[in-house]
């Protein structure tokens, strides 16, 4: 994409986004070559700006009430592959090359929860210390 | 699962469910064996328990303020292979052999709009002719 498009794509996508009242969309992250789901977080329209406009991923804390550049001070970013919308607009599916893991417990994905033989089962195990990668007590 | 012991899976697998003000939780559906994410939809408690009890997911409608037996009209049912709970316990990752296709639209899944190269590009065939799927105008 040409820098002297930029404004335009944005518009193009934006408007094919149905954000919610909160003016939030979900979004799911999934890995691109091996088709993981890692995490599900949420977008505003200046996530998706910036996500497109920098080529990593960028969510909504709303936790926190602020942009979150996934990986910022963890340094787990995710690299944009392609951005998809579903077919009514209200959830987004990113493609993305994961650097690490995704989740904060450090595990690779966050979906480690499953339930089977009728009770839950821990399926993964972590793969980075936490403490390695929030010292500052900050989940990103 | 003996069917002795369903309340109690019901029963812990709820509570480490995260249900938002208004008794929601999101519901990614995956192919359990390709990989590929089909869809996501909304589950209250009763969804939950239904896909659970039955080994066909189900979804609560928004739109139709109602329980939605996905496929129930259609015939593009889900068979549970697995349900996952992600790390804050707010979002669930449905593994499921998807018969047919997932998306209203005849295609395989929901996702086939795509950002690329600036433009937003359809990349997914239909596959299904919507007129067969839904005779009487209802989406399941």
């Amino acid at each position: 994409m040409q820098d002297s498009d930029k404004g335009t794509v944005n518009d193009s996508v934006i408007d094919a986004i149905s954000f919610d009242p909160q003016g939030l969309v979900p979004a799911i992250a999934q890995q691109h070559d091996s088709g993981e789901v890692l995490m599900m977080a949420w977008m505003n329209r200046e996530a998706v700006e910036q996500t497109l406009a920098s080529g990593e991923v960028h969510y909504w804390s709303r936790s926190r009430n602020s942009l979150w550049h996934k990986g910022e001070s963890s340094g787990q970013t995710q690299a944009l592959k392609e951005l998809r919308i579903d077919c009514d607009g209200d959830t987004l599916l990113v493609l993305v090359d994961q650097k690490g893991v995704a989740c904060h417990t450090g595990r690779r994905n966050c979906f480690f929860t499953a339930v089977r033989d009728g009770t839950l089962e821990t399926i993964a195990e972590v793969e980075i210390d936490p403490k390695e990668l929030y010292g500052d007590g900050t989940k990103s």
